[in-house]
């Protein structure tokens, strides 16, 4: 075949090893994949790629694994900045005396677009293409998203109780519809309905969010039984667990997202079962805090979709999805005596595509397929803490961290790129915004600190 | 004062913050580390180092915290090559089909030396400046270590069963004297009785053990109470528990260093306690082969000292003390339910003085104080991912990653460099030696991968 008669496309990315998680633990060796209108086109074998696509940019990745861009399934972007303010303390004191307080003198649509962009860069930097996130201002979160580049869902924020940012439920809820509408034509975000928890909103509240829910089409993200805390407190209040109150309101189904599920008897297993809920496992917040350990194993087991999230900066306090996918595994070797339990394989898939079937998105993301949005991250494995390699299967997730992420691409775009021994660089934020960010709210955080 | 009535020294290290670890969670700001003859001769504020010393070398790291350098309580240096080999295995079919096969076919004095190499230059890399080890043919590690410039303590292993390097257990002991009068002269090495573990030893091994360890004043090295299974072993046997039945043997003592105690009830704490036996915690292997999580809150309100360990690479698959020293507090906190325990600074005197305690060293190594040797490490807190920092203590434990070490000196020596946007230098050993290491014995174990 001629030049003239190569199919002209926008990007090939060869790669020594290529992961494409669908269909299940394939590894693709020397393997092409071809990226044109920010679409993967094909995926082929390098030499036969040479013969039929011709484009306007290729690279050559030879001691790298391509795998599609992490999801990070549940997020607070606009609590970056505390990262480290206070640890080492119960969950309710931290709130008290030191997150809560914080988040009262500071929080503005300011504070979290700046919390926001810092997160984005750290999140792109370790290989995460897309976030599911909760916060207040949620329009802030969505300017600093597409300045990034990077792909999010983000959580309209519905609580009871008043802060800086709206006066009460139905405030909340009216702020984000007002939000969401700010930001539909973005190729980049979703929305969800997002009530907080269970001890933070009323039963009038919950069948609101699910009118809407329903209405506009949107998934739900919440958090549920993080803290045996929370479960006494709703059988006090409500004679149920949460998770029981929630089915009984009617709320739980295959378009939720739940974070957390720490505290978990067979029947919540079973009743997050029976409705398709998903689970956002986030280990490191959950040992940090001492919540516990969620059932990861046994949920998978019964086929509950369960994905990974970070949580945020301030309870991690590491926007990582490497750390996390390893705690993932590890934590469900440990917790069950079984060092079988969640293969390496498997806590990828939770990064990857099970964080798309949570969000209603991987008909998109979550695999490399031809067809899929060409949401990628590669990885580098030729240095000394990484070296040898038998399997990079196994090497993603018990041996290399983020800072082995070499590229990232979201749509096709090359948002973040780290040439060998320089520092890495972002398409759309300066090096020197992110210093001025952390300086100046570290100066007005101070006085939160413990 | 002139240049001239200036006290001459080797070396001055200013940096923003360092932390001595002892006295206990005293954090100096802006502070001057003087060494001379490889022995810290002073640590006071920048300005006031300025009028009393002059240097032949001072380096300023305005960025950065200094720490004693880590010390990786086990290791077993000579499997470093085998990382990744085969995971998601349970121990047994993991040893039996994977790792005894390949120790059985390729392990030699050079295969031995060429793992310790890498080794030692991943634990440089991460801020380890001493480990204590137990292999086969200990004299190949103590030669890498030397090369390296990193200090040790070589364990002697012993036990019953044949291998290449050994015939039986009188035959270890032999070659192991051998090879400790081969090191006895140089100031980086130290050396113990290394008997594997309880189900390995016979108990007229135990006391020739002892008998030796006392004669010549060493420690002693070994494994206990790793899994449940090594319990139930130990009783269907011996009828009692091991620690027990090494306390009936008379091995218990504070010059004892047992690695793992995770199966531990009341009775095996009060007993490690009574006689003063120090535990090399080592969690990220006990998760991943499902041996379960060591109570290392309740041993050190106990005042057992524990310190922290890697593995090996086969079962680890990081030699990364940031990663133990996070999941140390993390898996305290989440197996507790209490997010106070293992604050961050108890994690760095685990991976430091407790060590150094543990080893027999701490009058020499495992702080920084006056008199002490100068082995030491930089953390460099500068990146998006470490900002901001409100309590470099917490960062250290919580956020940072052996990525951002940029300096390790042993013995006032500089062992390892990484300059901004660098890639890293070690004193003494070749980048492309490391890779021909890698590229020479993968091919060799390729056979037995998973």
């Amino acid at each position: 075949m001629t030049e003239q008669t190569k199919k002209q496309v926008d990007l090939i990315i060869e790669a020594r090893w290529v992961l494409p998680i669908v269909p299940r633990s394939k590894m693709l060796e020397r393997t092409a994949v071809v990226v044109s209108n920010g679409v993967i086109q094909d995926l082929l074998g390098i030499e036969a790629c040479k013969l039929k696509y011709s484009a306007t940019k290729t690279i050559h990745l030879m001691d790298h694994v391509l795998i599609p861009g992490l999801i990070n399934l549940h997020t607070h972007m606009g609590m970056t900045l505390m990262r480290g303010l206070a640890d080492d303390k119960a969950l309710m004191p931290w709130l008290e005396k030191h997150i809560w307080p914080a988040e009262q003198e500071l929080v503005s649509e300011r504070f979290v677009r700046d919390n926001a962009l810092f997160a984005c860069a750290e999140l792109l930097s370790g290989g995460v293409t897309c976030f599911n996130d909760m916060y207040f201002y949620p329009q802030a979160t969505a300017d600093a998203a597409v300045q990034a580049g990077i792909r999010a869902q983000l959580g309209l924020v519905v609580l009871e109780f008043p802060t800086a940012y709206a006066a009460d439920a139905d405030d909340y809820i009216q702020k984000g519809l007002e939000a969401r509408d700010s930001w539909r034509n973005s190729p980049l975000l979703t929305s969800s309905m997002a009530p907080h928890a269970p001890y933070t909103v009323a039963d009038a509240t919950y069948e609101k969010v699910i009118t809407y829910a329903e209405q506009l089409g949107m998934g739900v993200h919440t958090h549920l039984h993080e803290t045996a805390d929370e479960i006494s407190r709703s059988i006090d209040q409500y004679s149920v667990r949460p998770i029981r109150r929630m089915a009984n309101l009617g709320l739980l189904g295959p378009n939720v997202t739940a974070a957390h599920c720490v505290q978990m008897n067979d029947e919540d297993v079973n009743l997050i079962k029976s409705y398709g809920v998903h689970v956002a496992h986030c280990p490191s917040s959950n040992l940090k805090l001492g919540s516990g350990v969620a059932p990861v194993s046994n949920m998978l087991n019964e086929t509950i979709n369960v994905g990974i999230g970070t949580d945020s900066a301030a309870s991690n306090n590491r926007l990582d999805m490497f750390t996390e996918m390893r705690l993932a595994a590890l934590l469900a070797k440990g917790s069950t005596g079984d060092a079988s339990v969640v293969p390496a394989f498997q806590a990828l898939e939770m990064a990857t595509i099970n964080g798309a079937k949570a969000l209603g998105l991987d008909d998109k993301i979550g695999s490399l397929e031809i067809g899929k949005l060409a949401d990628l991250a590669a990885i580098r494995i030729a240095d000394v803490e990484t070296l040898p390699c038998f399997d990079p299967i196994s090497h993603l997730v018990y041996v290399c961290g983020r800072e082995h992420v070499s590229h990232v691409w979201v749509s096709g775009d090359l948002r973040y790129e780290k040439p060998v021994n320089q520092s890495g660089v972002f398409a759309n934020i300066e090096p020197l915004e992110l210093k001025e960010i952390a300086f100046l709210w570290q100066s007005k955080l101070n006085q939160f600190k413990a």
